[in-house]
């Protein structure tokens, strides 16, 4: 199959090529990083900055100093941005500046350095799911930030530095710009239907079936029409909801561990135990109130080929697997 | 210095921050592939699908029979679009596929399989221009044909799979993100200046000679404001020129072959002889007739970073260096 599909969120061309030669690159391991000099080890405190916040196994918030955390929050002591300081956006001659203001935080997800287990585990997910949303409800309150970006970098391929499992945190002074490229499509589709993007999506992909990788009653896993790679998946609440900190439904969160959960076991079956991939959540902006268009998502991108100048020059990518087959593949997959 | 700045032709924000530890990848040697095998070395002929066009060392066109060729374009044997077919637009419900047809074709830049002087060589610059263009209207007579991206692959980083130096042509029948956002912002632009953008930074890069990184009579090389790479740099010629095919002139082409030979001759100085980097041509589309707003130009990537799940998920990117600082590295480095 040689095809162009468009993604309708992003409105980008995506070309669907199975018929070239193609080795998946999935014999990239985890960071081989000394245990013993692990920063983010019990035992090794002295080598990062005060805790943020800790939370125990159901996602309560504990004492920075209990021992029996499951989820500890952590400032990063390289972080993209600094916490300190006014925006303050100038021009320099045409061009447009501002301060680096933000803040960039690190979610230890579990006590245990080579916890394989803990991305295949739902009741790890929960913990991190309510730390996630709490760490996001604080930093709502500095005016400063539009926009808080949640992701997770496992295995070198997908740029990790350290293998202790993390998720990462970044709230920034502007929206970035995929979020805006989504949010600007799906306003348009809006505009146009009078009807949510995301939930025709959604509607259209329950209906036929064939890029579902798993469901359960309130989420849907999903390989995209135009995916941009091999066995990209992404994981959508089925309801309306544009604000990930909004899901607070225990249950519902426990739905979602499971999804999420099960499609991580899928990813590591289908393509081995040392694949590298990036999780990335996108839900609305802070400033914004309740939006009818914009509905928050997970993607989930295991990270086994290549950019090139194509990619690069184009903004648009080669996807060498059909991702009717990819989702049928992860589908049987457990 | 942690500053975000903005890129004026993309409207992407970048994060330039040169605060956090950071390890340039530069060893990453060209693909190690046998050379009695190699497709595009003399005597493999039987390897590869008849030739489309050669050219000798002034960029004429001469026989495919012609054994003393400077460049040879050969249609690629496993093409990313087929050139058979009609193009049919189709809905799939709410998502749009068409038909993947366009052209993928290679351009072998020399003769001699490790010829790592042919980047650094403007005499080879020249025969490949002339080469570039004379494909790009060859192609424009294909009404299915929207858009020309050509691009290189060096080094295995950048997604390189065979080592004898190439560039590769890729005709699309469609415009590619990465233009249309360069498009539609340059648009807006003009609509509101009444003048080219690129044109107004070529003046504030001039002016400012911060990121300058050596210029000839026609054409600038500058690391870009908004540099999403380290020791990015871009080429513009100065006059305003939409199409880069109608750079016609002996004379400038030579320029332009000085230039980027000088740009790339640079690269290795600063970064070692073991770089991967991507170049890429971005002009108008196919079908346009004169336009002020565009302005083609090369981007050169030096590929030391990777990608991980911020970049991913923002569409940003967050540079090591600073650009100002890149740029008098490169500045002296010949």
């Amino acid at each position: 199959m040689i095809e162009l599909r468009k993604d309708p969120i992003s409105s980008r061309w995506v070309i669907i090529n199975d018929s070239r030669d193609f080795q998946f690159d999935v014999n990239d391991t985890s960071c081989d990083d000394n245990i013993s000099m692990c920063p983010f080890c019990v035992g090794n405190e002295s080598f990062i900055p005060n805790p943020i916040a800790c939370y125990d196994k159901n996602g309560n918030r504990i004492s920075v100093s209990d021992e029996n955390w499951t989820v500890k929050v952590i400032p990063n002591n390289k972080p993209i941005l600094a916490i300190e300081g006014s925006v303050l956006r100038k021009a320099e001659g045409i061009y447009d500046k501002m301060k680096g203001v933000g803040a960039h935080e690190i979610l230890i997800e579990t006590q245990k350095h080579n916890d394989k287990n803990v991305y295949k585990n739902t009741e790890n997910f929960i913990a991190n799911i309510f730390a996630v949303q709490d760490r996001i409800n604080d930093l709502k309150n500095d005016l400063r930030l539009e926009y808080i970006l949640v992701f997770k970098n496992h295995g070198k391929n997908a740029g990790e530095t350290i293998s202790h499992p993390h998720f990462q945190l970044v709230a920034l002074p502007i929206i970035p710009k995929s979020v805006k490229d989504e949010m600007n499509v799906s306003k348009k589709y809006y505009d146009f239907k009078e009807r949510c993007l995301f939930c025709d999506i959604i509607d259209q992909e329950i209906n036929s079936k064939l890029r579902i990788v798993t469901e359960t009653n309130s989420f849907i896993a999903f390989v995209p029409f135009a995916s941009r790679f091999p066995f990209e998946t992404w994981i959508l609440p089925k309801e309306h909801l544009d604000d990930f900190r909004i899901l607070k439904d225990k249950f519902k969160i426990e739905e979602l561990a499971e999804i999420s959960a099960s499609v991580i076991r899928r990813l590591y079956k289908a393509l081995g135990e040392n694949i590298s991939y990036n999780l990335m959540i996108h839900s609305y902006p802070l400033k914004e109130n309740k939006i009818d268009y914009y509905h928050w998502h997970i993607e989930i991108v295991p990270k086994i080929t290549k950019f090139n100048g194509f990619d690069l020059g184009s903004g648009m990518y080669v996807n060498p697997t059909i991702p009717e087959e990819s989702a049928k593949f992860l589908r049987e997959a457990e």
